[in-house]
């Protein structure tokens, strides 16, 4: 059988293809009783003394490699810095696999350095070791490997919401993807649209730091909300009803989603939190996310329940089914 | 300017770029007062309590993808855990980036992953986090990460050594490079030459068990046993003189590389190692190096001096300094 372009797209073929061909021949997985590969979470841990140190890593390919909104190099930075943030650790370092194509313009290299720059001092974390190769590659790819730190026993996993948990996204959804798909392809929208590739881990410890407790926490990249929602419900075997009208959601993704016929829900974000958390608390937080420029347009979309599995969605005509995306719908977003 | 094979060859064409559009554009590079990007040593380190986390990457390209004595998976595990290796620390946790190709066959990704798996096992290391992403590259791609622990500050540098110390290198060079080269070109010698990949954290640790200081520390992979003497050499603002008959170089390396005119101090090794250590501990250290069976071949090689900057070879015929390459001369093979 060969590799495809959905192998890579964040779906459910990619799932078969980590847990069968990837996970089924590694038998060294975690360490120490850390969180491992197995948990196949944002990130694992590695306790050490009081505290767990998190490692996580994403492998960065996107075309355009400059869009509106950001970068290649940005992404590198917040993709991975947000991967360490969904896990409730504080990121301090990243590594940096830089693979160039022959030819590749050092004047493009020296932006995307600039922009990695100023992504990392947004983030607050600092690039410690690195690696470039010249290969045989269309356009530039960027590994980023980052480390975080969290309290032993602290990390928050995408696995732990629990019936009755209310669950909250930080903020519009669906701007990156659609961006790259018109950037990409260039479509004739008079447009406005950006990409949302932020570091969100200030975001993220303004509520950690009010003292409250996260049960589940992911960050919608490929496959979008969508993928996210339906991560957190198999993983803690319960459902996730969310309502079609309390989606953040800006019209002009709305417009071009139905334009496109693409989803927002299935599609990649590079800024944005969902979490679940105690109902009692659920106010308070998206009270403390709006206050951050990040959180400005959080909503509460919906609440975790027994009574169903998976991810289903009140609309105006009643419930729908919201599946796992087979595959991104727009290959090579993120 | 654009690009070319020479910028990721290893050598000094790779080293401008490096320090002048990639760290030139970084500002922050370190944590906590840890060694940072800046050293360009072989890993970075964060001072963690009475610990260091040691952090590196590399991005592993190599044609063949399967050669005598190894494939890229066992390159990506022990590509990595060397550079931990030559820190002094520990590896623990391993990080893997697979980029493939559309149309890679999954049978050859199963081969890579139990390939990865034993190296792994060998090395006792687990991978606890990765990611996959297919892309416009012509073969498959693997940037793996690592952690390592090792005690707060002891930490060997590549930059340590002292005026009179011994430099050891632990077995015979050049096999690696001209494995890959017999094998991607076709030269019709018949040759047992193969790879010698290998994780080389057990050998590393014989020595330091042993309670003795090692005072600078590299693996000789790109650019070969030439770049890592001449990098030793620069940052400790002191010479190497070596001899050409002490070099550990099997006949068959030595036949190869005078047919084809590559020199094999230039030629990658992965599962060597270079130290220099303390005249008196010399002999004790190439005593114990030997009774494992990755430093069975380990020698003296020479020696460091105040006398000339640099790296000089005494040979047959009087001394030759040895430089570092422009560029790796086999282009891509680690």
């Amino acid at each position: 059988m060969k590799i495809t372009r959905m192998h890579g797209a964040g779906g459910t073929v990619m799932q078969k293809l980590i847990k069968e061909t990837i996970l089924g021949n590694l038998e060294n997985t975690s360490v120490n009783g850390g969180i491992g590969l197995e948990s196949l979470d944002d990130a694992s841990t590695i306790p050490l003394g009081d505290k767990e140190i998190v490692f996580t890593v994403d492998g960065h390919t996107v075309k355009p490699i400059f869009f509106p909104g950001g970068d290649i190099g940005r992404i590198s930075v917040c993709g991975t810095v947000n991967d360490l943030s969904v896990m409730g650790a504080t990121p301090i370092a990243l590594s940096l696999s830089i693979i160039l194509p022959e030819g590749f313009d050092i004047e493009n290299l020296d932006k995307i350095m600039k922009s990695i720059n100023e992504a990392c001092k947004e983030a607050e974390v600092s690039v410690i070791t690195g690696d470039t190769k010249v290969s045989n590659v269309d356009d530039i790819i960027i590994s980023s490997a980052g480390i975080g730190i969290v309290g032993l026993g602290n990390a928050v996993r995408d696995s732990g919401m629990k019936e009755g948990d209310v669950i909250i996204v930080s903020g519009n959804i669906g701007e990156h993807g659609l961006t790259i798909l018109l950037t990409r392809e260039g479509f004739e929208f008079e447009s406005e649209l950006k990409s949302d590739v932020a570091p969100i881990n200030g975001l993220v410890k303004s509520v950690l730091d009010a003292g409250f407790k996260i049960n589940a926490m992911k960050d919608p990249t490929r496959g979008g909300l969508a993928d996210s929602l339906n991560e957190m419900a198999e993983k803690s075997g319960l459902g996730i009803l969310i309502h079609e009208d309390k989606l953040p959601i800006s019209n002009e993704v709305q417009f071009i989603g139905e334009a496109l016929g693409i989803d927002p829900l299935t599609v990649a974000n590079e800024g944005k939190v969902v979490m679940a958390v105690r109902a009692e608390d659920s106010e308070k937080i998206l009270e403390i996310l709006k206050i951050h420029p990040l959180g400005k347009n959080a909503k509460i979309i919906g609440t975790v329940t027994s009574e169903h599995k998976g991810v289903l969605m009140e609309t105006l005509v009643g419930k729908r089914i919201v599946d796992t995306p087979l595959g991104d719908p727009i290959p090579r977003v993120c």
